[in-house]
């Protein structure tokens, strides 16, 4: 079973605090506005233009990203946690 | 006697309760936004453009997605309830 | 004499408890948000787009609709009750 | 002496409580929000569009139209008083 | 010396009360929103385009205009006192 | 050193209160809210436009202008203070 | 490891407040909103276009810039802070 966003959206995994450590990025603020990283598991089909085409979205399956939390929506599938928000609301990719 | 939601909007049947653990979602969050499954069961014509022209949508009949609860409208039609939205309401289509 | 709506208007005469019975629609929800149930009795000239032509509206005299009753502008008219509303305001066409 | 509004804006001079009865309009609400029946006297040049142009507005002179009072300006001219409104303000025209 | 407003933005010189009486103008309403006559004494070089021209304005030095006083912003140049306004806040100009 | 705006930013620096006086100038208002009276110091390199290309600037540096003082931020610069606005914010360049 | 920022978003290093005091910049104002400097130091791809294009972003990496504090996300990366922010909430190149 998967997922796929609609349109411009991206379906995130949140990375596990541990992980966060590993790889280096302390994430600060408070709890509510906090930047949070994860990896891109899913990504829509692109940004509807005004000329019918889509914009296909910068980010790819397997990019780690740093988020603004509080944009997206928390969904749980099959047991796992999914944030799914609008690629303008991702911050960086990590390369 | 069928429904036809108005162009970029899409009727979808909500999922019961015993569905969504028979598909292993479990949908967490306040009552008030959590987010919410269900079977699309009709679609429009889709979102107008400039040129005048429709990008016909993404979800189809028949598509299981997660949706934003508190974007749509209830109605109930023979019975049968129905949440009406936008497509960019919808989070994820399910594969 | 007839009313004519201003673009991408709608003119709906709403359906009365007793009709709406017949037709199987139950209508939940709060007084204030509650959709509602109505035929359109005319259509604006459609959406002026930015290249100056009008996009025709969806919807066409005769339709039974249901849409979000806060949107419309209730309007009098030689003893008739009349709902002037956006066409976007119209969740789905009953068919 | 007279008055040409600007763009897309309509001068209307709202019809007398007497002149309503006759035409078998009764406009209810309350006093803030009720529709309002008048005569289009004069209107704007029309709406600006991204290529320069403008699109004609749908109303002309002469036309009886019903539209939302709290959208207009009141200007007192000669004695007489009007409303300069946006046409998308106007509900209906009165055929 | 001269002023040149920028863009779709328009100066003009209000009216004295005993002009206003003058021209046959009364204008109602509070001190906070009532519309204010004037003479365009300068206009700016038009509306930017996305096409990236100008749309000349509809209003010429010389115009008797009515607008909302509230929109525009006072400056007082070499001892006159002037209000700059977008186009689009004028409401009628008087032929 | 040198400052550079970004896009449809101008860079003012603000005319202390004898030159003003010198060219008669007087700004009424509150403190708050009231215009003010400066010289174009650098511009940028123009408003982005759907095409692609930019659309340049009205004010060139040099040109003296009244602008809306809440609009702008100021920024101190090797001692001098500046303020830096969208061009949308000037009012009108002195001629 | 590097950061991409997404679309029209640019990574900044904040200067420290000695390399201020160096380069001559003093930056007035409330903590809340005072404009602050740093070092670009990665810019995204660009301004999506309605034709689907991307506009290349004016700042480059090494552009020392002046930008509004409040407007951007504070991320640690690292060990090093950076704030990412749209690029039209820079105010100023510094040449």
């Amino acid at each position: 079973m998967s997922i796929k966003p609609i349109g411009d959206k991206v379906a995130i995994k949140p990375a596990q605090a541990e992980e966060v450590t590993k790889s280096g990025i302390i994430l600060p603020g408070t709890a509510q506005e906090k930047p949070q990283q994860g990896e891109v598991v899913a990504v829509g089909a692109g940004t509807l233009l005004q000329n019918g085409e889509r914009a296909p979205l910068e980010v790819k399956v397997g990019d780690r990203v740093v988020f603004a939390k509080y944009a997206g929506t928390e969904v749980k599938f099959n047991g796992e946690e999914f944030v799914i928000l609008a690629e303008k609301d991702i911050l960086v990719v990590l390369g």
